[in-house]
């Protein structure tokens, strides 16, 4: 399968295995590697198009899973797709479901043929498969779409392990088939836990589909950072080298980093903004957390010399007030703050790549960190 | 007393005893008749400085009681005071903390010296009077403060509410007294419950101290709509012309327009914006309760015409879809609307009374209510 027409990727520079680029969608161009904010069901907590716009994210993650079960996506495909439904003119991605169906629904059985689950809202049943997924995602809309994979917990036995795998291509060789936007890439994901041999064989099969994009699947569900990226140098090599690599569901600065370094385009992650909500806020020496007394009359922004709408209006002392009464424009502050420090971010990558001084970036990146909360120094 | 140098009213219009006007505040002029929305903790929940001016919102009333508790209003004051410290530029109104003694905390003791309170979060005891409800709004630092008033539930024995008025004049006197600020204007508030007697003797007594401004405070607390206009017009003509009269906590569209008909300038009310977060929309035809299934596929805005962001970018069934997700962005875009409907209707207000068609103002604006929500007629 070639890139469908409206989609291609272009790279720009390298340093090492990291890797700059262009992905072009049919809702616009996206600079790589690029952070994905997750806007679970159609809206990303809180924020409004123009908000996401201001923190620098131009493509965004909706949930599959969710959105068909509320509010269904045949209302939202008469409604104009989800494009219009959220307000969002920008690139989209879906994902297929299917770590929902396995981290949320109450009830699962899962066969060759798909999956039969309880709905975590009300209990009643559904049947997903690889069809299913497509057909949702197709009705959604979104300009690039997943296929529907098994992501078996870690750790698992080496046999589950196996046949997630199996199924996974199986999938999506059926996702392949299946699919008929002309207007919407879809992406494969790999499976295969931390198991290197695992992670090869459903890396080489998936890329002989010749699919548009690939994704890693199956990580950021409890294992160590250091199995994390083993299990990334497992599949990278073995996926081809002019498709975007997407990341799914890592993004703690580091991770971030050291994800491209290993030559990850693409990610996507719950972690700035749930960390937003419970008060934590990310900072360049790690985070921030805003409920301390510390904070009670301090006039600080957040991150002094940050360009975001939070740091440029409001003092610690305030979001602390904000986060202490519960406020519902606490979580709408903080959010904008953590995102536009990933935004940041995912900028100085980008620019670090280009300018060949990756190496430099990420020696200084790291001799900022300290974890903890920062202090008053600069007061 | 005259106006505080910063302060003044400028009658300009008037359409029967329904009036249009300025009040100067060291913030900026206030067109009145206007609303203020309430922002208890600081924040007007949910929206930013910018949201806030785009809706129409050019003066914000803040609760003393909530501040007082917490954060505190030193650590306000150190912070540069209210405005700096929510961001706010327009002028703001703390009212005097006395309401939210009487509803909101837990165990209460009044005497002719003050009120003995325990707070409603954490059960620590607090002492508050006159001097002291002065004290904490000069620090807190708004253009207009309250006098501590008592208000008694209604309905009150006559004994009850004679001495809450004795109690409310000889406060106010106090309240004078006490306060410094040449950039605040201390407004009294008149109290006397239903009785047309009391609320007389109260506004003559407070008129004849020579307050910049008056609130008619004490309604909203239950009583029915005829007893609360009843109650204002017994007030009203015992309150000085020249000075803004504003009629405390009401903000239902026919009570706002019944009140300006009666004479009123200025009005606060968590209305709007509590309605909001709950799901109900403010509509010419009265509500929209956003929650209802007739809306899971529609397509329309959730007042077709309307200027604000909410209705110029979302179909009711996407606000439909966030309101049963629990959303934030649902209370968000909720109360953008509902308090950019309250502005247009104030702004149509003032310019009904400028350009003397009043009583046909008011004439359609009942014609068009029904009560219940709004049909597909549109669509």
């Amino acid at each position: 399968m070639a890139f469908p027409r409206a989609f291609s990727y272009r790279l720009t520079a390298t340093a090492g295995r990291a890797r700059a680029g262009v992905f072009f969608t049919p809702h616009g161009p996206i600079e790589t590697p690029a952070f994905m904010p997750v806007g679970t069901q159609a809206t990303v907590k809180g924020l409004t198009r123009e908000e996401l716009l201001a923190v620098g994210a131009r493509m965004v993650l909706a949930n599959t899973y969710h959105l068909y079960l509320r509010p269904g996506v045949d209302p939202i495909a008469r409604l104009g797709g989800l494009h219009r439904f959220m307000n969002w003119d920008g690139p989209i991605l879906t994902d297929s479901g299917g770590f929902q169906v396995y981290s949320l629904a109450d009830l699962r059985e899962v066969s060759d043929d798909g999956v039969r689950f309880r709905s975590h809202l009300d209990g009643s049943e559904f049947w997903f498969d690889p069809e299913t997924a497509v057909d949702a995602q197709e009705k959604l809309g979104a300009d690039v779409a997943m296929t529907l994979d098994e992501c078996p917990p870690l750790p698992a036995a080496p046999a589950v392990l196996a046949r997630a795998v199996d199924r996974t291509v199986n999938w999506a060789e059926r996702s392949l088939r299946a699919h008929r936007r002309p207007d919407q890439a879809l992406f494969a994901i790999v499976q295969g836990g931390l198991d290197p041999a695992l992670r090869r064989r459903c890396a080489e099969s998936l890329a002989g589909l010749g699919f548009p994009g690939y994704a890693v699947g199956g990580l950021s569900v409890g294992e160590s950072r250091a199995d994390r990226l083993a299990a990334l140098e497992a599949t990278l090599p073995y996926l081809p080298g002019d498709r975007p690599r997407y990341l799914m569901g890592v993004g703690a600065p580091e991770d971030l980093v050291e994800a491209v370094e290993r030559g990850v385009d693409l990610f996507d992650c719950v972690l700035p903004t749930r960390v937003a909500r419970n008060g934590l806020l990310l900072v360049p020496e790690g985070k921030l957390t805003i409920k301390n007394a510390r904070y009670a009359a301090d006039s600080l922004a957040p991150e002094p010399g940050c360009d975001c709408y939070t740091c440029r209006n409001f003092s610690r002392a305030y979001l602390r007030h904000l986060y202490l009464a519960r406020e519902i424009l606490s979580a709408r502050l903080n959010t904008i703050h953590n995102l536009r420090y990933i935004y940041r971010l995912m900028s100085r990558i980008r620019e670090a790549i280009a300018a060949d001084r990756w190496g430099r970036f990420r020696e200084e990146f790291y001799a900022r960190r300290s974890g903890s909360d920062p202090g008053h120094e600069e007061g």
